[in-house]
């Protein structure tokens, strides 16, 4: 593909002074490219954020085949980084592949998402705990009410600042609902795909989670509905006899960044790690769990302070955050805030001109 | 709400000559309608056919946060009718429930709905087998990209006019592949709402039997992945020592809303009728199965000549259209097309001024 045309626009916004929020705020600029069969990727352009115009009769509109990804851009100092951005890519095309969407261009998108990134630069936040959040995402937008896989998509990257999770950095432990009727997933399905309609279908189990005072929910699979499978949009660890335990990738467990990286982390930081099936009557019952914890691009790490199944409800190193995590916690958002050094090559310094 | 505000359009589009096709061509007006949370639905709205501008933080590019319904107008000689066009709104609030998505009015909406059938009239085409596919939807539009319910939706309808699914109408048998490795969904997920995140999910082992020359995927449950859920995007009936037998609805089943009206008429017509679990051992063995079709609103009844599970191919009536498939066919579509009486008052009659 050839080089990126830039529309420039005459009036940048204004940049955000106070609380950022999550996913709400939008930066000047946007990256989209499109695709039509027989043409393949093409158009790829950099031009002002606007609302897009596509037909009522567009394929996404109806039959959901949209996938995305989520990362994000730090300040280093001086630096700005991307958090491991090839691996979202990668991660588009598993699930591109699962919707038969056609395959992106990993090195191209690189290079589009660093062109994009130091054109926005000056809309990372400063901050501790903040960044610049970065969405990209693919839509059918063939405009056709026959189910088949789109002839026509649209490839979009948005870019969103946002605010520490965890106001003054302290990390906040939650209480999750273990769900035992709605289902997220199951093998043969979409669990392990970043695709839309996995989030759409997991907002009336969240709703009831929230009702009932729980932060999140705590998915089972879909088979037995007893193995745990991940948490909200989240995966889940536990430290078990000192070992960092998290559930195996099965299908239906999404292949979290955060999940993989943190199971690196930990076995360099000396923890013994463990990736197994893992029951939920076995976190409930067992005197060995010390500490949970979810792991995800917007909150890093997120302690459970405790988990309800069924009648029951287990309290977990005393709802408060365990060492473990905040020693996970700390090294992690050390690297990527570069207060320490990467010895993973995680980090991908972006040219700032 | 108040009365629906209409946009006239200048000129209105040719209407076709030659073949239609499927969900290809749409009429010259649509209707739609907004929500906004702490205001309820408003501003409903007929105009010109055209597309749409929205956020690329819209929600349903994300989260798939989108739910429809597909109904037929029909020309009965000199009149307008719609077929159960009830029914279709009241399931669509088994979506939107399903998905947090607000409830939609549906005395409201068969009213819009017969004002647009109304003025689009001339739309409907008069040849056998050739109808008028309304195609009413629910998109999340709020721009934001925290996964939650949103607080911001449109409600459409767009038309398409459409020819006979069967040229001459004669019914023709098609192959079906059974899955055994994708599934389309699992009880306690959203298998049994018409949510745009089940169709993008089948395109993978539709795609698959296409290529190994199957026309439709026949779908097992989700658990055991034995029992027969449904084919393609139709139910599925099969006649069993001369009674018409059909899976039960389990919570991963569509309701199909032909599926519900064809055990009707055939009870009606003199049928045992029955709705239990079907393994697909029994009808890969069974010598009693007679025939096999297919059910939904856009090939309303499609025989199946033969079926594929694993190493093996069942031939089923010599690969032909079976006599009580026919039977139904022909007597459910005389009731569409106003050829013969209708006893159960499915036939919703509209004023043509």
């Amino acid at each position: 593909m050839s080089a990126i045309k830039v529309i420039e626009r005459e009036v940048l916004k204004e940049k955000p002074q106070g609380p950022m929020g999550f996913g709400q705020l939008f930066t000047d600029y946007m990256f989209t490219m499109d695709y039509k069969e027989g043409k393949g990727w093409h158009h790829a352009l950099i031009k002002p954020y606007q609302n897009i115009e596509i037909s009522p009769a567009a394929q996404v509109l109806h039959y959901g085949q949209a996938v995305f990804e989520g990362m994000k851009a730090y300040r280093q100092g001086d630096d700005i980084i991307l958090f491991r951005p090839e691996e979202n890519f990668k991660r588009m095309n598993l699930s591109n592949a699962r919707l038969n969407i056609p395959e992106v261009d990993v090195a191209f998108l690189l290079d589009a998402l660093q062109q994009l990134v130091r054109l926005e630069q000056d809309w990372i936040p400063a901050g501790q705990g903040e960044s610049l959040y970065i969405r990209p995402f693919v839509i059918a937008t063939e405009p056709y009410l026959g189910v088949h896989a789109a002839t026509e998509y649209q490839f979009m990257i948005i870019l969103s600042p946002v605010g520490a999770y965890y106001g003054d950095d302290q990390l906040m432990a939650t209480r999750i609902y273990v769900e035992d009727e709605y289902v997220r997933a199951v093998r043969g399905g979409v669990g392990f795909a970043k695709v839309a309609g996995n989030y759409a279908a997991s907002l009336a189990a969240q709703t009831r989670a929230s009702e009932l005072g729980y932060h999140q929910v705590l998915w089972l699979d879909g088979v037995e509905q007893r193995y745990i499978e991940e948490v909200g949009s989240m995966n889940i660890f536990f430290v078990m006899d000192g070992k960092v335990v998290t559930p195996e990738l099965n299908g239906s467990i999404l292949p979290g960044i955060t999940r993989k990286s943190i199971l690196q982390l930990a076995a360099y930081l000396g923890y013994e790690v463990e990736e197994r099936r893992i029951a939920i009557e076995e976190v409930m019952n067992a005197e060995s769990v010390s500490e949970i914890f979810g792991t995800g691009t917007a909150a890093v790490i997120s302690p459970v302070g405790s988990i309800r199944y069924q009648d029951r409800e287990v309290v977990i190193n005393n709802g408060a955050t365990g060492p473990v995590t905040q020693h996970l916690y700390d090294e992690y958002t050390a690297i990527q805030e570069g207060r320490k050094a990467d010895p993973f090559n995680w980090c991908l310094k972006i040219n700032k001109r």
